[in-house]
């Protein structure tokens, strides 16, 4: 029989095959399965977000709405679909997303008389009901946000959490009265948004302005957190998109201002989505699978008393039951006191699954009152006496989640790459890939020229400048600005 | 201009221009709409939940999910989309969903190979994914649970929040190595449900078992909670179904048992929808606008001020504020503290968008350290002093939870008809609706020709039977169980 056969191979110990430095793909997609953190689903580029995944989700989600909600911002939820007619109001919008739209076209037997488009983004379903809402400027600032699901059905070859046709994330859809008040949310956001992935998901990344060729369809002005990946390519991450009047023209969203005078009203949206989850998988996983930064991790510490089926000490038990009891406020922990698998089996368990500290407590370790304490970061081992053991934990699930960061910023830092010279600039991107920090005229045409011979995009112009140091790095004519290029996701 | 002769209407105060008991459905689309908790949206069927609305189904899922996962359930999220043949593995659960699925059929300017379902519920595209999970006792019971929207494309006229063609629910979706097992988890599911409704929507309802005619799409056996609408009408709130192993034969969801042979796994499945929002806007709210029971309400609390703009009190404004302060960390309170609207207005405001308590704090209150409470559910006045405020809102605030309550099952107890006579049962149907209560002999024949002549549905079989009073209703020969019939939505 097929399932008893597969049953004997269930209990041999799953284990990463693949080293992440010889072929990191591999190794990503092998880390997320195995650790059974997500699935492929039957629908081609669909991913399955499994408990571990959804954890981290909803913690991102948990944590970056409190503080929207702090700053005034409502959530709300918007129709999954998209009248055809709506979609095509604003003319860059529809350019930018039309190619990989997903359309429903009939319910139950009937033809549909109008497509209806599952929102790749909400614009266009949420801009009337604004339209409608806002009359005077006593409904103005409008703040709103919602979590949900989109699809954009890429046709490039999908990556688990980077590249998905169906995705989740955050959009917030903001109104003002003015320009300035509008570009005075930026900074509101990226803090919150820098907040949750550098001190929670432990990533560095290179905050910046978007170029007006990458720039999101139907906005005046992108910006981004672009992060780096282990294989050296860039990934955008968390987005600002300053709409400026676009879509308030479009869709009219005008309001009546004190001195009763129609004016149409300014726009921001923005957003954070699922790939930060793939984004620190990759960043931070070794070749014994996941690590998760202890502020996202559903399971901080996982308690293993050291016992086998056949010598099953009920001292032990107890005592490990006592620990989980002592720090289950303050942590969150789980005993595995299952009988059916050893001690070495779990420890694999768990280091696989990425849970930051494991506590292994033995016969020995009673008559000692004491536990080892071991870090999944670096393996490091320590004795623990029992009364000290929370503020220890404590201490060591900080340490973890502050040298994860360090570790993503040194290795970032190490690879942005200060080039004067378009011939060195092709040899670095072809030997070390990473961040090119190059001078720029500011021209599209040179930025296209780099993209077509090199593959690299032009990810953001990083806020922190600098001096200019050189000529553009394509057309030598003078530098206005210094941009990082990067092959990018 | 247009925009400029609205602004001066919408400064006019917005009321409920309808009565709840004479024209009930008209009254419950002014409340929705008038209060800003939902609106319709530019896709026919599909709701927008604004602000309000959101927040009330973010407690309702939140305080849901802690309870389950305390026993022992885990959230994860599937794919929206669900090839066609996957829909059509089960055969029942096909027919039942399949007049209602809106199907997506191109992407980009493509048209796909194959048909993709929007989900109407998810069994379908998850169960593969079980099946291939699930090999050994050792994964056994798997209980996972997602919040998510689906779209049943439904051609009955839509109402807001209770038949919509885009809701967002939670489906849980558990396995279990046996029958005995699988039948446990009822009462705990039903449990969290019954808590949810009665204890946080103040919604009382009867707890029964759906007829066979009745029950969902693939089941074995469906069991729900009814509701009772101000029309008289009845309407299904939280259900679950036991799926016996229906889906797992279909699916080839089997595992090896401890004696290493292979078994079917045993199956159910759960939900709680947005509909109940809309159940507990009709139920508690009043000719003056929503009611919110206090445990639901993002604003349990609103203070107002007595000042106008010509008569700004700052002593009033600070003391209001210091109130607020004192209580904001116990309860989820608002200070109105605008200039351009009168006390009389906000008092308005806050009463149409359902506040369950209303502070107003005055010049002459100050001098005697008191305030005025308002009960938004009975409108009953009372004067507190300021050092006991704290006590005296939360005292209230549970008062107007139990009576919410109260009131609300005493209308169902009134409700709920005895009825031996047929020709009775259609009289008290026309003329007085709500749950008639009668003797049936288990026969889906009788069912039907009820159905049919009267447009009443066996609702459920409570589980409080009680003793047989009469022979079937219908057929007159032995009757079996105590079932009820209403009119529903």
């Amino acid at each position: 029989m097929v399932k008893e056969l597969q049953e004997k191979k269930k209990i041999k110990q799953e284990s990463i095959l693949v080293k992440k430095n010889e072929n990191f793909s591999e190794w990503y997609r092998e880390v997320i399965i195995k650790s059974e953190l997500a699935d492929y689903s039957e629908v081609s580029g669909c991913i399955v977000f499994r408990p571990l995944a959804y954890a981290i989700w909803e913690t991102i989600r948990s944590e970056t709405e409190k503080r929207l909600k702090k700053i005034g911002i409502e959530t709300v939820y918007f129709p999954l679909l998209i009248p055809e007619k709506l979609l095509s109001k604003e003319a860059e919008h529809v350019k930018g997303f039309s190619p990989e739209v997903a359309w429903v076209t009939e319910a139950g037997n009937s033809k549909l008389k109008e497509k209806l488009a599952i929102r790749p983004t909400s614009e266009t379903i949420m801009y009337p009901s604004y339209s409608k809402w806002i009359r005077s400027w006593r409904d103005l600032p409008l703040r709103l946000n919602q979590w949900n699901n989109v699809v954009r059905w890429e046709f490039k070859h999908p990556t688990l959490f980077l590249r998905s046709r169906e995705f989740l994330w955050n959009e917030g859809h903001t109104v003002f009265a003015t320009k300035e008040e509008a570009e005075k949310e930026r900074n509101q956001i990226f803090e919150i948004y820098q907040e949750i992935t550098s001190k929670y998901l432990a990533l560095p990344g290179i905050l910046g302005k978007k170029s007006q060729k990458e720039k999101f369809a139907g906005a005046v002005a992108s910006y981004s957190i672009e992060h780096l990946m282990p294989d050296g390519k860039a990934i955008q991450g968390p987005d600002f998109h300053n709409d400026g009047q676009n879509f308030a023209k479009a869709f009219d969203i005008s309001f009546v201002d004190k001195n009763n005078r129609k004016q149409y009203a300014w726009q921001n949206t923005w957003a954070i989505t699922t790939r930060e989850i793939g984004v620190m998988i990759a960043t931070h996983g070794d070749d014994k699978g996941l690590i998760i930064p202890p502020k996202v991790a559903p399971t901080q510490v996982v308690i293993i008393p050291i016992f086998t089926k056949k010598m099953l000490n009920s001292k032990v038990l107890d005592e490990a039951k006592k620990i989980e009891q002592k720090i289950e406020s303050s942590v969150k922990v789980k005993l595995d006191n299952r009988v059916e698998y050893t001690p070495g089996w779990k420890f694999n368990e768990w280091e696989l699954k990425g849970v930051p500290l494991r506590i292994e407590i033995g016969p020995r370790d009673i008559a000692k009152k004491q536990v080892i304490l071991v870090r999944r970061d670096t393996g490091e081992k320590k004795t623990v006496k029992i009364n000290n053991i929370l503020i220890e934990i404590v201490k060591n699930l900080d340490s973890i989640q502050n040298d994860l960061y360090s570790k993503a910023k040194k290795i970032l830092k190490d690879n942005i790459h200060k080039v004067k010279d378009y011939g060195e600039f092709e040899k670095i991107l072809e030997t070390k890939g990473g961040f090119l920090q190059v001078c720029w005229c500011g021209e599209t045409a040179c930025e296209e020229k780099i993209k077509e011979q090199t593959g690299a995009k032009l990810t953001n112009i990083p806020f922190e400048q600098g001096k200019i140091f050189s000529d553009c790095i394509y057309c030598r004519k003078k530098a206005k600005l210094i941009v990082n290029f990067a092959k990018s996701y």
